[in-house]
């Protein structure tokens, strides 16, 4: 299964994918084209770290989606690189109709929440201001919506009483670095079904 | 501290409160009454079996909340039996203006999923029909909101892929029977402090 990752941030996300593939815990998955629409993004430097190709494709029609002339730049560069999967890690824009329908439910993304709870953005500070004592990550293919795609997998987060917003976030985020590669795993090994919003964990094959 | 419980329902929140109490695992709190709003609620026969004062009092006003001469009869009801905290325990009504005034910050209420996700009722089968891999309970202090106020303590709960609404109900209802009495013994310990929309729970005293 070969993976593109899009981000727009430090890449932490990224990291913890191509460690996972590097230390052989994440098999059958290679790590094809970084992608990010902010040229100086860590991303970029930590894939260039690990010897994965990667590109800065400036996206300069809209503030926060991905559309027109510049979705088509990414998916061309996408498919160059033969990309089963796009792996948003961190990719701070809306994925919009095209993309969505080059790679139909092979889109997937990484939310710091519980998702139906606290979608968008800086979800650990929503989630502080509410005062919920449980909080987490959901793993989840990407439809028009935001955050809205049927979910894969969501991990559990305790919220503590002394937590800040960065606390809440470093923790939100060792979740998320364990959840995303063994996400990817089950979808290079098939496992992964869809029907209507709900997934399915089938076994493993022989 | 003297506890009434309202229900409308089979009453399994309450049973674990009572059995809590009678094993001693639950201290310095007495169930001073049961009311409930279902004359052949199975809650008030539950009540009987544990020896504590309970009665139906009507409500034929409204359906869904409870406001009005009704609400006036609850008051006059909790406030005779000494209550100083009224806990809900599947009670099927809006709790309006005035019973929140008689009980300022001492009204809580029990909910089969992790606020603010899947407020309202049958709330186990949102979280099936949504495709959410955890949901779980929440305890919050009641305000004039649906399931909207400060959230006391949440446990999460796993959800299968085989499960029925049912299966997924009696797993959230097993975190349900645990995590009240808890919540319970830390009111009276005196430990939960509420900050605005947050809430924390305190070192307990000497």
């Amino acid at each position: 299964m070969r993976i593109s990752v899009l981000g727009s941030g430090t890449g932490t996300n990224f990291v913890a994918i191509a460690q996972a593939v590097a230390r052989g815990e994440l098999r059958n998955v290679d790590i094809a084209l970084v992608l990010s629409d902010i040229e100086n993004a860590g991303i970029l430097a930590r894939a260039q770290e690990f010897g994965v190709p990667c590109a800065y494709i400036p996206v300069t029609n809209f503030k926060t989606k991905l559309e027109g002339p510049p979705e088509q730049a990414y998916i061309e560069a996408l498919r160059a690189a033969g990309t089963d999967y796009v792996v948003l890690a961190g990719f701070m824009r809306m994925i919009k109709r095209e993309m969505l329908a080059a790679f139909p439910q092979r889109i997937i993304n990484i939310h710091p929440a519980l998702l139906p709870a606290f979608p968008g953005i800086h979800s650990w500070e929503q989630a502080l201001a509410y005062g919920v004592k449980i909080t987490g990550c959901t793993v989840h293919f990407v439809d028009e919506g935001m955050d809205t795609g049927p979910i894969i997998a969501q991990a559990a987060v305790p919220v503590h009483d002394d937590d800040t917003p960065a606390s809440l976030h470093a923790r939100i985020q060792q979740e998320e670095h364990r959840l995303y590669p063994r996400v990817l795993q089950w979808l290079a090994d098939g496992r992964v079904h869809i029907q209507g919003r709900r997934t399915f964990l089938v076994p493993p094959g022989p």
